[in-house]
């Protein structure tokens, strides 16, 4: 049997903070915050030339997948704050990309949300440069490698989530 | 030699978005995003609990490894945006947690920042909580995958960096 450890400690390293430039890009959670922001602002000037925002575009991947979502489980799903996801909502709303159903309830976060004809166009048309993004972060790294970091990361989700989603 | 490719496409996947919770789940800027997302979240209310900020937090970090910044270092190495940086800084110098020096120039951003006696004591005095939640993360997950994971995250970082840092 393998063993299982803390996140990639360095051999001989005592407890404490990283204490060289080394030991900081040997830190997933560093690693993982840094890239995630980088990858939020790349794809938010991409998207930003093409008058979409970050937001719009992981609502409609969310709902290309699942057809049929609250507010509430657009942001726990798109990984938007409660505010940003019904802003966004509406915004699309507005836009002729999604449609809403009140669901019976006063409450706006039962709202239901469903992608239209035309936001599902736009997410297929915008796809291959997000496809471009996708392949230039992976460029010279081993496909193995690749699948193995999927499902760490995948599995450290799983280790700390908080919704059922 | 190992073949590269996309990030973990799926064998027989057609091209376009994600279409299935498992394409979602097998989609690594998204792993990145909403894990990156929840550490942010969870270690915020960790840091709140006693006073400090996810950026004073990061601040300390880097500034424990560089031991001194200017704010924009700060602000590429400790992922913050330039004006949360020069905030943190202002608030950490007023709690006394840092130093500053203006290497005579007018623009705040050249200000040089270093860690004090008390920042330090401060950084090391909440790094068992931290390491806490870190372990969490890599619960049942096996320290070869880690590595392998921190490999090809840092690769990432360096295919789409744009600083020098």
């Amino acid at each position: 049997m393998r063993q299982t450890a803390p996140v990639a400690p360095r051999p001989g390293r005592t407890e404490g903070p990283p204490r060289t430039p080394e030991d900081l890009r040997a830190y997933l959670p560093y690693l993982v915050n840094r890239l995630s922001n980088r990858l939020t602002i790349d794809q938010g000037k991409l998207l930003a030339e093409r008058g979409l925002t970050n937001a719009a575009l992981r609502t409609l991947s969310v709902l290309h997948i699942y057809r049929r979502l609250t507010v509430n489980e657009i942001s726990v799903l798109a990984v938007l704050e409660q505010s940003t996801a019904s802003r966004t909502v509406d915004q699309m709303l507005a836009a002729g990309l999604v449609i809403t159903r009140e669901n019976g309830a006063s409450d706006q976060r039962r709202r239901e949300v469903a992608p239209t004809a035309k936001g599902e166009r736009l997410l297929k048309g915008i796809w291959p440069l997000v496809e471009r993004n996708r392949e230039r972060l992976a460029d010279g790294i081993e496909r193995d490698d690749i699948e193995t970091c999927v499902r760490v990361l995948s599995r450290m989700i799983d280790n700390v989530r908080q919704h059922d989603l």
